[in-house]
């Protein structure tokens, strides 16, 4: 079933009408559009058993116009009061608006909105201006018992910014987005919490000519997500970036938050350090909207050095010996990559037919021990100073080469960065000839790594027709993440959720954490009280109580804090 | 009033009898001492115009036996109860006992006891073999309300460990003490909180002998008072180590802990990073025993290497100077040093004359513009691979090169290393002739350093006959900390206490953190509202409520979450 030469499907390439299903479904910019390689195609065709006339065929593009049968349900008194607080121009309670902000990126949810199927949705949305503007929306709306939802980049993968109780949704991004100083004796930057990556980035690299500032600087945050996150989003959901393991992972970027909470307003000090009894700023990380709205943040910053970046690539013979030769170089203390990523043989594999590798190089991999199926890709960058970046290249190559891998120049690295933020985007081609690939990943220690990768990806190939590739790209010296993606052919959501939650329940029992850095959301908080134990997320439950009696701050199953007892799952 | 040449107080030197005062008093091994040098003594008599015949009248040297007025209040069935749970061999009643593990070090407490003033104690002392004896205990405690303290090393320098409202202490130390194992392959070990800083380091070191491992490791935690610390210590009051610029301070070591509370037992997952909600693992940390009891910790261990330590000194022309390079080696990304420490001028004038320096090196100095009571010591190592800390040795030696310091080799660095340890032993031969040495240590960023050091410093040299010296200890991209060493001569408790009350509020108003690695126990729990503000000492109210409704964890103005409304003090 393999296409013609140069058979190519028929992708979408006009930006989805305004007002469409389609508009919210699609990633990224309106008219920005990646679409799969030939390779892609014919993996698809090859693996599904799909034929040209498949890819000819569009299925639930989601062109149709947005409708809602929910009425706006909060009295208008409220509405009448938000808008009197933020400004007419403000808010908003149209149905699209509704919708749109209701919505984040799992798959199921881009799958359900090509469906027509419309969850729950805020009443009204609001643009709030400022922080004294969320206050007076947080006392008022805790005074009238009204849920609130935050939304800001809407690239969630966990239904975090469903408003699962209706109520008002708040979007952080439409005003509150800017840098607002730096602070270049500490290295520090304050920031508002809907200020989105690749803008907090550029006004940092560019902070000679905007701040005067004496030198240019970096965030050190690059999820691949980056160009649809916020520093807020980062912060409440404990996010980590592609060069995390060199600059720390969102939760060691923070230096200080200022939230404001139904039980009142605080900034939490700005020192690197202090003994100085639990830290608030601590328990606020990771509490994804349910304690209070992150109003304001000061982040670490570094200093922006790219003509120091080294780029570096292996081939290891095996999944083993790229797992040893990782843990080697967190280890070994000789300073850390910035990017770093280990892909298993099926990931390798894919990968090297997908980004077109000569048939020659193939030849030449395996001539010299490096077996499909078997052999890894290795790839990273250094970062920092000078000599720092040559010592660490030095160093790693060095370690990669004693475990039996081959150095490839950093050409594969280069390459992966160039198009690291725009793999979203091959989403909405493959969804409209009914294929979809989704991600999972976890955190392992190295002890428990081989376990969890095998376990979780005999789950997921155990289904007839499902690709299944792993890496690992965020180290440390006690452990690293799997970063499971599954490519699957179905338009069946049922069956594509039965699954998906199959894969959360494998990833748990083998032992790995519910999630490595892509939060709970409401997509795992059913699991949370059996991942966590009941005596932990009871202290979870007892903060929230102190700062949300009235239960308004994110409501309906988010991080699980009020499902009731017989919605909780416990895997074996 | 110099001494003659040669002359030397008669300092104690047998070890204190068995039941006295001065046996509690005493700093570290029973018959350890380390005698002021003659450069100490010189020092001694100049500044506080000293006589030979001041030097010849010990005063409060607290010979006598320690004699308790408080009975045991205790109902005689609960003492009973706790000889059941743990033995009656592991139950002390007598009035030494509860005295000697009632009491810390801090300087308020030895010059109390000195003139015989006792202040609370526990009514029993017991010595749990194992977290089901702290469990059982724990139990029955907060079934029958009654206090709980714990007692590990007894180094405490804030009443850490003071039994404010009678009841038990618990002494973690005495049986749970070991190193549970060690795991290779992430690198962490599982140690019991009440282990001390030598024998745990020891053990890591020889770990190939002892556990069979591959590899020799270190624990990397180091306080000054090591020897007579412990993992759960360091936990527990967030603390740091001299070469925590590298390894990270205690908070940053804990891959994973477990807790006894009144509200349940549970151990946090064992991941070195993770997404899933606020971590309850953070928020044990500094919870200095008011949430519930450390039983077990899982920390990172790193590789033991001394054959790479490399050691460097420099003389800065100006404390501006010192604390430029030091920011820009925290800065540059280059790597990080292990230890790394500037002193101020005065630090550095004293501490040449104390240990000796040469008058040819001195004039010298002088010749080379670096000028008395401007100049600055710098010292520090390099720890990690070889050529890592080749690299940073290199890259600091440049900095400190631009702003105008001169290299001294490593010898001051080797020197200061070998009696970091021993220098609070003085601390009894001083008191003897009634001179009180104490320290009080805050964070600052770069940007309120220098208000910090010379705020605080005004108000310490304010005092007529009062020595300060200052040094920075641990340093982050984003500040350091400050560490005030005062010396006066005085026996009047009470003026030393509204005294050194004076400098945490000097500390506090100048805008630095209370605590930087010495926690806050009952000493500074009056501050800790004013220092976080209402809202975030709320969360930690909520958070004891939570664990200890009954408030029988560690009650009596420990993290001041028990203090009346009007014991609260908020400075200026």
């Amino acid at each position: 079933m393999t296409a013609k030469k140069g058979f190519q499907p028929h992708w979408t390439e006009t930006a989805p009408k305004q007002g469409t299903i389609r508009s919210i479904v699609k990633y990224g910019s309106r008219d920005a559009f990646k679409h799969p390689s030939h390779g892609w195609v014919h993996m698809m065709m090859d693996e599904f058993a799909m034929s040209e006339e498949d890819f000819s065929r569009k299925v639930e593009e989601g062109n149709t116009e947005v409708t809602l049968s929910q009425p706006v349900s909060l009295d208008a008194k409220h509405i009448e009061r938000f808008r009197e607080i933020v400004g007419k121009e403000n808010v908003e309670t149209d149905s699209y608006s509704r919708v749109k902000y209701a919505y984040g990126k799992t798959t199921e949810e881009l799958m359900e909105l090509r469906k027509g199927i419309i969850r729950e949705v805020a009443d009204a949305v609001v643009h709030p201006r400022d922080k004294e503007d969320i206050k007076s929306l947080v006392v008022y709306c805790n005074e009238h018992r009204i849920p609130m939802y935050v939304f800001a980049a809407g690239s969630s993968v966990n239904f975090g910014v469903r408003p699962a109780k209706g109520g008002v949704t708040l979007v952080v991004s439409t005003h509150m987005n800017k840098l607002l100083g730096i602070n270049e004796a500490d290295q520090t930057a304050r920031v508002q919490p809907g200020m989105f990556g690749p803008a907090y980035e550029d006004a940092l690299n560019r902070a000679p000519q905007l701040y005067g500032a004496k030198k240019k600087y970096t965030c050190g945050h690059f999820p691949q997500s980056f160009e649809y996150s916020t520093v807020g989003g980062w912060i409440v959901t404990l996010g980590s970036g592609q060069a995390s393991t060199y600059y720390g992972d969102a939760c060691d970027l923070v230096i200080s938050q200022e939230y404001v909470t139904p039980a009142g307003t605080f900034k939490t000090r700005e020192f690197p350090a202090s003994a100085t009894g639990p830290k608030v700023s601590d328990i606020m990380k990771g509490s994804e909207g349910t304690y209070g709205i992150l109003v304001e943040a000061t982040m670490k910053i570094y200093r922006f050095m790219p003509e120091n970046r080294k780029y570096f690539s292996f081939m290891f013979p095996s999944w083993d010996a790229a797992v040893e030769a990782s843990r080697e170089v967190m280890q070994a203390e000789f300073g850390k990559p910035a990017i770093f990523r280990i892909s298993d043989p099926e990931e390798t594999d894919r990968g090297l037919k997908l980004y077109g590798i000569p048939s020659f190089v193939d030849r030449y991999l395996v001539k010299k021990g490096f077996m499909p199926m078997e052999r890894c890709l290795c790839l990273g960058t250094a970062e920092g100073d000078a000599s720092y970046t040559k010592l660490v290249k030095k160093k790693i190559r060095k370690v990669c080469s004693s475990y039996g891998a081959l150095y490839l120049t950093g050409y594969a690295a280069k390459k992966w960065e160039k198009t690291r933020y725009t793999e979203p985007y091959m989403r909405e081609d493959l969804q409209d000839y009914g294929i979809q690939i989704d991600t999972l990943e976890a955190s392992v220690t190295w002890a428990n790594l081989h376990q969890v990768h095998q376990g979780v990806r005999a789950f997921i190939k155990n289904r007839p027709g499902t690709m299944c590739m792993t890496h690992a790209s965020h180290f440390y010296p006690q452990g690293t993440n799997l970063y499971f993606i599954f490519i699957m052919r179905t338009t069946d959501v049922d069956e594509f959720r039965l699954f998906q939650r199959g894969v959360i329940e494998s990833i748990m029992e083998n032992g790995a954490s519910l999630s490595h850095h892509h939060g709970i959301g409401r997509m795992m908080g059913q699991y949370l009280d059996g991942y966590l134990g009941t005596e932990q997320m009871e202290v979870l439950r007892a903060l929230k109580r102190h700062f949300d009696p009235n239960g308004i701050m994110n409501p309906g199953g988010q991080l699980g804090l009020d499902l009731p007892e017989d919605e909780r799952v416990h895997p074996k």
